[in-house]
C-alpha cells in the first residue's frame, strides 16, 4: 500500500472536504490519499503575499509525515514551498504547476494556462520560464473570479474559462488548455464538456505524477539544486532546535 | 482492464524477449501491457536512415490496433512514429524521449541525456530542442556501443554509462540521468548502483505516462499540430485504398 | 556540368509535371535539374502520417542517384527524409523549410510561414523551434487548401495566401512572407503582385542553396548528427541484405 | 531625506554589524539607510527551506515601515520576499539578485555568479532564467564555504572566490563576476584586487538600483504580476484580522 | 565632484537646449552633467544609416573627454557607439536603451518599448535580443512621428504614446512603458498621468545608472567582449596617425 | 550579366589585391564581382571602435554604385553598415557574418567560429544571439593573430585555427567550423585539410547569398526593421545637402 499526502496549504476547511470529494476517484486498492490542511496561513493563495504564509506550515507537515508517506503534494497552483520541502525530504514532492506542464508538454505543440486574478496570468508566464519551456506556452490569462468564489456559481465560472480558453485558443494558438488553480477541479468537469481541447485539471495531474515517481522509484537529485537544510538553526518556528 | 500496445519497431525479436520480461513488473490487475513487433524494418534504430524504415510498420501497428488497447507507446528514444501515430488515431501516443523529459523536469535543474553512439548525442539535443525546453539540458553524449552490443556485456555497458554519467554531473552540471535508449532498461538497474542522481529509464517513462494519460482521461489535441489523415491516399503500402 | 536531383515525394504524376516546368528557368549551362518521383507513398504530404510513407522511396532514390549527382532536394517543405538522407550520403541534400529559413534570415527582422491545412502552423513552429531560431518567426498559419487543390484556381489560394500574409504583417510583426509549401510555386507570383514584402518561395531557395554547397564544395559534417547507416540491416524493403 | 530600509532575514544580530558597517559608506546628505533584522527565522538562508521561514518576518516589517521609508532592499541573494513585497507596498522593493543582474549586463557580454554552498549554482542558474536572461548568464557555482563562515577566515574565502571566477572566466567565458551572497560585501574588497574583471558585490548593487528608482519616482507596475492582498485573511500570523 | 559627460549625437543645438534643461533636475551637489553635441553627423537617429554618421564624431568627444569626466552617457535609444566607446576608455559608458532595459526588469514580468518611427519597434526588439531578454519583451511599436516633431505637439504626442502603450499593456501583456527615444523626455511627463504603469524614460534611466557604475567603482570589462583599439591606424578621421 | 559589388572597409590597398585574386574564381559568364575600397577608415576591423569609421565610406560607396549593380557584399566579418545599407538601397546587402550562419545552420547541428583576436569570440556569440540562433552555437573563440598578420605566415594561422577548431569539436560539440574573418580566405585551404567538418568560409558564403537573392529576385523587406533614410540631413560627410 502506497501513500500520497495531498497538502492543503489554506486554512478555509470546507476547501479540504471538496478536496477530499475529488480525491476519492484517485484512490486505488493499493494507493491511499491522505489530505492534511494548515493551521496558520492564509485563506487563499493568489498573490505572492499569500503564498509567502503558507511555506511554514508546509514544511511542518512535511516534516511530521516524512517517513510515513511515499510522496507529497502540494495542493496549489503555485507549488508553494515545492521546492523547499524537495530541500527537507527524499520522497518526491510534486507541485501542480509543474505537473501539469508535463504532460500538457505530451499534448500538443502549445498550451495556454486559465487561472483566477488577473495577475495569475503573469505569474503562470514567469512559472513556465522558470521551468525553462516558454515557447511552448501559448499564453496565460485569469478569468477575474478569486479562489474562494470559483464553486459558487460552477457555470458562470466554467462559461468564463470557457471564453478565456476560446481567446487563447483562436488568437494564441494553444492546443491545450492547463487549469491554472487547483480549485477548478470540479468545474473542470462542466469546462471540458465545452472545449474540444484536452484540459488538463492541476490537482490530478500533481496525484498522477506522484504516483509515476513512486513507481519508478524516482526522487529528486539532492547532487544540485537541492540541499538538506539544517532545520535546528530555524528561530521561533516548530523546527526551533531540532536536528535535522 | 486497461491496455497498453507497446510497438518495437525493430525487426529483432529477441530485442522483444527481453522488453517482455522487463515489462512485466509494470503489468497491474487492471492493466494490460502487449507487445507487437514490426515485421518489416530496421534491426536497431541508430540512425535517422534507420528510423525511416519503422515508420510504416508501426503505423500498420497502430491502425490494426487503435480499437481495441487504450494507448500506445512506440518503443525506442527516437519516438519514431510518434506525431504520425497522433494524427491517425484518438487515444494517447507516449514517446519514450518525450516522456522521460516531462519525469526529469520534475526532478532536479538540468538534465543529461547518454546515448549509444557518437551521434546520439546530437541528436538528442535537437530533440530537447524541438520539445522547447534547451535551457534544462545540460548535455548529451553517447557512448560509443551499439544498441544491439549494449546488453552482450551488461557491466561494461553500466561501466560506460556511470563514465558519461559522471562527465555530464561533473563537468556539465546535470543533476538527473536520462537513458537516451530503451535498450538499456536491464542495464539501468546496474547503473543506478553505480550513480547518487536519478536515472530515469525512458521505457518505464513511456509506460508512466501512458497509464497518466488514461487515467487521466487525456490524449492529444487535434485542433492544431495533429490531422486526421487520409490512409486511402496512401499508395503501396497496407493502406492501400482503406477509408480513414 | 552539375546535376541537382529533385525528388518528389508523392505518387501524383502531374504535380511532376508542373515542377518540371517550375524549374526549367533554373537550369543553367552548368547546371542541369533531374526530377524523380516516388513510385509508392502519400499523394500529397500535409500530416506526419502521410510523411511518415514517403520516406523509404525517396531513400531508395537517394541510394541509386548517390553517385551520379551533385546534390539533393528533397521536393516538400516537411523536409522529409532529409535528415536521414544526410546519413546515407555525401553529397549535400537540402530540404525547401531549412533553405527557406536561411534564407528569410537575410531579409529583415521577422518572417511568417504560410501554408495549408490548419495543422500546417503549428508544424512550421515545431520546425522553426527545430532549427533553433524561434525568435525570429512571427507566425505561421494555413489557408485551409489541401495541397492537391491549390492549383485549382490560383486567384482563390492567391487570395488567400494574401489575406492570411497580411494577418502575419500587421498584427505578428512579420517583414517577410515565407510559402510552407513547395507546391505554391506557381501562386507564388500572383502573389508577390498583392505584397510590398519579400515572398520566400521553398523549391528556388532549396534548389538555391543546393547550387551554393555545390558551389562552395561544402556538404553536411559527418561527425555529429549524422552517420553513416548499415543498410544490410534494413529487413523487407530495397535495401534488403544490401551491403552499405 | 530619503529613506532606504535594509532588512535583514536571518536572526542572526553580529550580521546585522558587520552590515551596518558595510552600509555607512554608502549613506548621503540626502540619503539614509536603515537596517532592520527579522525575530524569528533562519540563521542563515542558504537552502530553499531557510528561505521560506524569512518570509513572514520580512513581509511584517515591510509592512510596519511601508509609509515612512522611500524603498526596501531585503539583503539576501535568494531575494527573498521581493515579489510578494511588491504585493504589498507601491514604494520600490529592490532584491540583490535581481539588481546585481541589472548592473552585470552593463559590464560585458556574459557574466559569472559565485556563491557559497554547492547547491548555490544550479539554484542562481534558475533564478537567471526566471529572469529570463539565460543566454547572458556564463555559469554559477559554489565555493563550498557556509554564509556564516564567509568572514572566519575571509584571506580564504576571497581564494576560493579567485579560484571559481577563473573557472569560470577561463573555460566558460565569464567577463563579469556577480557574487551570489550579501554575506560577501567584505570580502569582495580582497577579491577584487585579485581579479581583473568588474566584480558586482549584491549588496550595494540593491542599494544603488533603490536609489535609481527613487530619484525617477520608478516603481513596479501594479497592473500585471503584482496585485494588493488581502493581510485580514492570513490567520495565525501578524496580519491576523488586519485589514489591507 | 562627479562628472557624467552626455553626448548629444545630432547636429541639432536646439536639441542640446532641451537636454540641458531637462538634465538640470539630475545634478546634485557632487554630481556635474554637461553635454557635448557632435558637429558633423545626423540631424536626428532614426535609421542604422543615420546612425553610421554619429559614431566618429561620438569617439573623438570620447576620446577628447575621457581623462576628464567619470562617465559618458551617449544621448540616444540606439546606443550608438557604446560598445566602441567602451573598446577605448576604461571609465563607464551607458547606453540608453540598455540601461532602459536593465531598470524595466525590475518593475515587472514584462516591459513594452514604444519609439518614433514604424521601423524603430523591429529596431528594439533586434537590440533587446541582443541584450539576451527577448522573453521579457511585451512588445515594441512605433508612434509614426519623427524625432524632431516629438515636442512640436506634446500633448498630440503624448496622446499617440497612450494609445501605442495601452494597446502593448491590453492586448500583448505590457506592464511596464520604455519609451525608445531620448527625445521623449518632457512629453514622458505628460504621459505618465495617462498611464497606471510605470514609464522608463531612456535618459534619465542612462544619468542614474551612470551614476550607479561611478558609486560602486564599476566599469566594463576589459577582458573579453572589449578590447583596447589602435587609433593611430584610423585613416582620414580625427585620429590620423593618433597613438593610443 | 549580374554584378556583385564587394566594398572592402579597410584601407589596406594590398587587401584588395587579395581579395581580387581569391574572388576571381567566383566570376562566371554571367556574373562580375567588383571590388571598391574605402578610402578613410581603419587598417583592420578589430573593435567595434574600429568597425566605426569604417561606415560612412562604405555607404558612400553603396550610394555611388546602387543603380549600376545587382548586389552588395561588405566584406568583414563584423557585417559593417549592413543594416545601415539596407536602409538606403532596395537591392540586397549581404553581410558575410549572416551569410557563413545561414549556410552553417544546413551543415549540422552546432557549429563553433573561429577568428582573430580574444574579443572576436564574445562578439560572435553577440551577432549570433542578435541572429536569434544562440542555441545552434557552439562557442566563438578567437586565435590571438591580428587580421593583417594571418597571412604573413599561413601555416601558422592555419595550425593555430585547426588548433582552435579541434577545441570546439571535442569539447564543445561543433559539427561545422565558420571562420570569423574574411581575411582567413586563402588560410581556409590549408584548414579544410586539416579538419574533417565543413569549414564556412565567409567571404564566399556571403558572394554565394547574394548571386541567390539576386537569382530569386528577393531584397530586404522595408515593412519593417528598414526605412529609407535622408541623406540629405547629414551634416559633414558626403551627403551634405544631397537629395535622398
Amino acid at each position: 500500500m502506497k501513500k500520497i499526502l495531498v497538502i492543503d496549504p489554506i486554512v478555509k476547511l470546507e476547501f479540504q472536504k471538496m478536496v477530499k470529494e475529488y480525491l476519492a476517484a484517485f484512490e486505488k486498492p493499493d494507493l491511499e490519499i491522505e489530505i492534511a490542511t494548515v493551521e496558520k496561513g492564509p485563506s487563499s493563495i493568489e498573490t505572492f503575499f499569500d503564498e509567502s504564509f503558507a511555506l511554514p506550515e508546509i514544511l511542518r507537515i512535511v516534516d511530521e509525515n516524512k517517513d510515513r508517506v511515499d510522496a507529497i503534494v502540494v495542493n496549489c497552483f503555485a507549488d508553494p514551498a515545492v521546492h523547499a520541502a524537495r530541500d527537507l525530504v527524499k520522497i518526491p514532492v510534486v507541485g501542480p504547476a509543474e505537473a501539469s506542464v508535463s504532460i500538457a508538454l505530451l499534448l500538443g505543440q502549445k498550451f495556454g494556462i486559465i487561472s483566477t486574478l488577473r495577475n495569475s496570468g503573469p505569474w503562470s508566464e514567469m512559472q513556465v520560464r522558470t521551468m525553462g519551456c516558454p515557447d511552448r506556452l501559448a499564453g496565460a490569462a485569469g478569468i477575474d473570479i478569486p479562489v474562494l468564489e470559483l464553486n459558487s456559481d460552477p457555470v458562470k465560472t466554467a462559461d468564463r474559462l470557457a471564453q478565456a480558453a476560446l481567446h487563447l485558443i483562436r488568437d494564441k494558438g494553444a492546443e491545450v488548455i492547463v487549469l491554472g488553480c487547483t480549485g477548478m477541479a470540479k468545474v473542470s468537469q462542466i469546462l471540458r464538456q465545452k472545449l474540444e481541447v484536452p484540459v488538463v485539471e492541476p490537482l490530478s495531474a500533481a496525484i498522477s505524477m506522484a504516483e509515476v515517481l513512486i513507481r519508478l522509484n524516482l526522487s529528486h537529485s539532492k547532487t544540485g539544486l537541492y540541499l538538506a537544510p539544517n532545520p535546528s538553526s530555524i528561530k521561533g518556528y516548530y523546527w526551533n532546535g531540532k536536528e535535522k
